[in-house]
């Protein structure tokens, strides 16, 4: 590794995955971006924002936690959620950004507030500032509105053919100076329908990207997910991104060598979820495979934020970390 | 006005009117306690409790904003009411305030960090950390618990005979300290038996009270409030604040002289409410009386917070900080 200079790097996505890849990288003397789905429309967000006519922060509030160099009592504030009363099943931290949205005017105000409060290193840069769902059309005709819609674990559902947005939103700006100066571009893990491909659906966006010549980094998933990727290998993966980001959407990608237990696969096969196979066959050198034991030794662990409670099999902050950072680097 | 020392300054009380103190004062160069009750029991600080168990923290959220140096942001964040959907009635602050208690274990660490996030000059001491309510049997022998029944305006109900504790509780240590500190302690203004004497419901409080040689100041109320102080001149406040802190409560007394205007005497006299006369008799030199234009010119401000909207006729914090300073460092 190369001495450190400070470098660029922009992690994209929302929820779990992007919550793991930014703890891992937050110890280190880089800068970070995060440019973050604001599609959510379940759970406490969904709530929020239909009650309230706020966006949906539960995502954000994710990555700013994950990046936050506060005392750990005030990212437990952030991740709170009430198990009772008038506020069940709200989160705090999307609270006081529904609250701080209101009072300030803005989206932007609340994600200053709370990255004062918070202390985040580096920037949470939500993807659009508009009100819109993502929308996935069915192999069958069906469509599906809302990030939570979609997100439902429905095994043998029909496959989603089309991923697009309800109505037309802009992109924030700022996502796509932070894509202009990256050195190095993360995406995932996550969900590809709910948590990654959101943020593609923004033509200057995906333009951007594609003029970008940062190394652009996939960090496969481990498990695949009933309803969105059934049975997916590694190659329709690709298949995918490529449709939404182009031909060649990625530099490289990190793939698992860790052994996931038995009884992990078996409790991820009552779900009618599998491990993701690599089956990908790499021709040329556009695309680097970078294989490594990423796995979280600790067993689950039930976090109080909104996604965090299904994935059993999860990606070890700091070995996604290492690995990202000889990339950001390397040669 | 002699050279700024600087000097202590404790403000007794909890609601509108301490509120008006506290935010006179705090441009000053002194030390500021605030010792305020911990007895609420409706609105959103009495579902908190009920749902959530924790302490009613409605009143020291408004001595907190009160002396908050933030910015007004943060001031407005925890003033915010929601006005419909689930949480309809709640205060952001007070909700606040209970997840920061549920985390942090107890309530002097929301306090701490409610503190730290709104730079509050001075110290919000609550007066107790034990749950209890106050209590008051009317002459007729009805017993009333709980700060926001005692507190309804009910024109000629039976008047109050004893305000009592419901259940024993423990003075915060750091109360006694503060008044043991004190150059100057200062009650009112404020409903008598609601936001007043629920802080003397503690002997010990009561006997360091007593011992102080500080300068003690009775801020005498504009208007009688019903069902609490029905037609009572000054003569009356002083011989019912004798009864629960002895004998020559006071050392000084402010009183305004600043005329109310007929058309908020009518309003007030729709809700069977009237100015406070000044009746009271002072015999000898133990007890002064300090007269002055004290009204604020401000019309009727809808403030968002909980009990300041029904006081349409309010002291000025300016006038009233100004006459508190000459006798914090007057002779």
């Amino acid at each position: 590794m190369n001495a450190m200079k400070n470098k660029n790097i922009v992690v994209m996505g929302g929820g779990t995955g992007t919550y793991t890849v930014l703890s891992g990288l937050k110890t280190y003397p880089i800068t970070i971006g995060a440019i973050i789905t604001m599609m959510d429309s379940g759970g406490s967000s969904g709530k929020l924002r239909d009650q309230y006519g706020v966006l949906p922060g539960g995502d954000v509030r994710q990555a700013l936690v994950a990046l936050s160099e506060s005392d750990l009592l005030w990212r437990k504030l952030f991740l709170y959620r009430f198990s009772n009363g008038d506020f069940q099943g709200h989160n705090f931290g999307n609270l006081f950004l529904a609250v701080t949205e209101t009072i300030g005017g803005n989206f932007q105000k609340a994600l200053d507030m709370a990255q004062q409060l918070l202390h985040t290193k580096g920037k949470v840069i939500p993807v659009t500032f508009d009100k819109t769902n993502i929308q996935a059309t069915l192999e069958d005709g069906i469509v599906l509105t809302g990030e939570s819609i979609i997100d439902e674990r429905v095994p043998h559902r029909s496959p989603i053919h089309t991923l697009s947005l309800e109505s037309p939103a802009r992109v924030n700006p700022h996502a796509i100076e932070a894509i202009k100066n990256a050195d190095c571009i993360v995406i995932g893990p996550g969900d590809i329908y709910t948590s990654l491909l959101p943020n593609f659906m923004f033509k200057e966006l995906v333009q951007e990207y594609q003029k970008s010549t940062a190394k652009k980094i996939l960090i496969a998933n481990l498990m695949n997910k009933a309803g969105q990727t059934d049975q997916f290998g590694l190659s329709e993966y690709i298949r995918i991104f490529s449709i939404y980001i182009g031909v060649a959407p990625f530099t490289h990608i990190i793939i698992n060598t860790g052994k996931i237990s038995e009884e992990a696969r078996n409790y991820y096969k009552e779900y009618g979820e599998n491990e993701v196979a690599d089956d990908l066959n790499v021709h040329d050198k556009s695309m680097q495979k970078v294989k490594a034991d990423l796995l979280s030794d600790s067993v689950f662990t039930q976090v109080e934020g909104d996604k965090l409670e299904r994935s059993i099999v999860r990606h070890d902050p700091e070995k996604l970390a290492k690995i990202l950072l000889e990339l950001l680097y390397g040669n």
